[in-house]
Formats: C-alpha cells, structure tokens, sequence
C-alpha cells in the first residue's frame, strides 16, 4: 500500500495502532488503519463412485498441473456457495454437497483452503480455459507427480485415507 | 474505495474488469485491481467438565453482551493459531484444542466464523479490557437472551445438542 485508499495521502505507514499489537498500514492524515487478513480457498472433491474428477489447469499458476477445482471465497456467499461455484466455473459439473473434509491453513500466503466432498449428480463436465482436461481417476490413477498445490495432495490424500463414508459432525451453516 | 492504493488515483471506479464475472475496484491509470475477500473470525468454545466459559464483552459492539472467545485471524498464522490467540486476548485462558465444531458463513458482514472446541488446562482465567467478566455456565446456565452474537447462539445450541464426545473427521492442517 502506497496511498490511503480513503483520503489519497502518500504518507500511509505500516505501524502498530495505538490499542492494537501489530503492524498495519495506517493513514496519518485520515486516521483510518487498513486491515489484511486471510482469504479463503474453497473448493469441493467431485465424486463419481470410488473415482475423483480432477482438472489440468488452463491458467498461472501451475499451468499444465491437475487440480481439484477450487478459487478465492467472495464477498456475499456462503463457503458452500462459493464451492459450488467454484466447481462449476472450473468443470461445468454438477454435484450434491457433502460434508466439509479439509481446513488447511496455508499461512506463508494469508490462505485457509476449505474443501467439501461432492457427489458428482452426473458424469457431466466441459473443459474451460480455466480446465484444458477434465477426468475421473481411480485412486490408484491420480498423478501425483503432477498435482497443482500441496493443498490438492494432502486433501486427496486425506479422502482416500477414509474407511468408511464421511461424516461430518460439524456444522456447516449460513446466516443472512 | 475513493483513492487506488498503488498509484493515488482519484478515478478507481466499481467496475467488472475484463475476464472477470463481477465487479471489483479498478484503477482506470495503473490498472490494479482491489479484490476484497470475506474475512475469517476464529474462536473456541472454551470446556470445562460440562461447563462452558464465556466472557461479557467490554467493547463495542455488543457491549455488556456474552460471548465465546473469538476475533478476527491474522495473517502469518493458522486457524487454529488464531483461535488459541484470540481466546488468550479475551479471557487468559489456555485450552487444548479439540476438533473444528462450527463453520458459519456470515455472507452479508462477509465474514465466515470458525470455532473450535477446547478444554481448559485449569480453571484459570483473567479479565481483560476485551471482557470484563468470564465465568463458567452449565448448559441451563447459559444466558441465551443475551448472547452477542447469532454465530455464539448457534454454536452453543449446535454443542450441547451433541449426545457424545465430538470426533472430527476432517483434516485440519497448516502448510508453512
């Protein structure tokens, strides 16, 4: 931040506010403290039987790589919302929620990756330019050796590890 | 947004920018875009035996009200980081963490609400300028008509309806 967003001042300085115990950028001239905080990541793992519907991404970062279609949170949308979305913008496929199976915290990159089971309601998708390749693999399939982010690794490594159906005793909900 | 933070323009305008789906702030001069993100506020529901630790806000807003510790994460740390530190801010009081219990999205504020269940170490905690009173509720205790917030009611309501000791099977996980 090079300039007050609020009155235009040049002279923004990234300080700690009086009351508070870390540095934020602060504008002399208005008074306002801009906050940064992390965003969201949110995403679901498409399910069709015992196999996972994966995508080689079109765009940067990690052009070329599979991944499991997931973006950034937006303002005015439920986490499931954002999933939802997220998926069909990436595949074009359809799925039935399911229960909430990874939180991951990235830190170094102010990220927290939240990833959702679904149940893919067909074997339906489009390829994007998000998505150059769309497909379903076996667990025994996944090429590991070509995954976008650590994220997509230890969220499938962590559904494949499950004996039994997901459940999810958490709530997962949305106030309006 | 009146002024773009990289260049100082006046002239950012609420525009779709192109590829893009939805509006955002964009310098017309440099050609920055601001994206604004929902923001994450973690906290824990702070156990002890069958008694819940709850402290009476002593800023705004709400003030006066009860609620379970919890405040908005930072960057450079994980969720549950966050959480740990928020409920030491507020009460003084040290947990051991336990699993993830609520994720309330909170679209309209842009905001997504991540509580954890926790044990206190010992019955020790401290009033701060953040709450100035804490004290232990059983469930019929609690004081529901004056909660501060509707993610604290559901949370509570959400945890004492679970009829046995809460098991998590999601991942929750930091990459550094």
């Amino acid at each position: 931040m090079r300039f007050c967003s609020a009155c235009g001042s040049a002279r923004v300085a990234w300080v700690i506010p009086e009351g508070d115990h870390r540095e934020r950028w602060v504008c002399p001239d208005c008074g306002t403290i801009h906050y940064s905080n992390p965003k969201i990541v949110c995403g679901v793992v498409p399910l069709w039987g015992d196999r996972v519907l994966l995508a080689r991404r079109g765009i940067e970062p990690r052009l070329g790589k599979w991944t499991l279609p997931a973006g950034f949170m937006e303002n005015g949308e439920s986490v499931e919302e954002g999933a939802l979305r997220e998926l069909w913008e990436e595949t074009r496929a359809r799925v039935t929620l399911g229960p909430l199976v990874a939180v991951i915290s990235v830190p170094h990159i102010h990220q927290v990756h939240m990833m959702f089971l679904g149940e893919l309601i067909e074997p339906r998708w489009e390829t994007t330019p998000e998505s150059t390749e769309i497909a379903l693999f076996a667990p025994r399939e996944i090429p590991w050796d070509q995954l976008a982010f650590r994220t997509v690794r230890l969220t499938l490594e962590h559904v494949l590890r499950q004996p039994e159906p997901l459940r999810a005793p958490q709530l997962v909900s949305a106030i309006r």
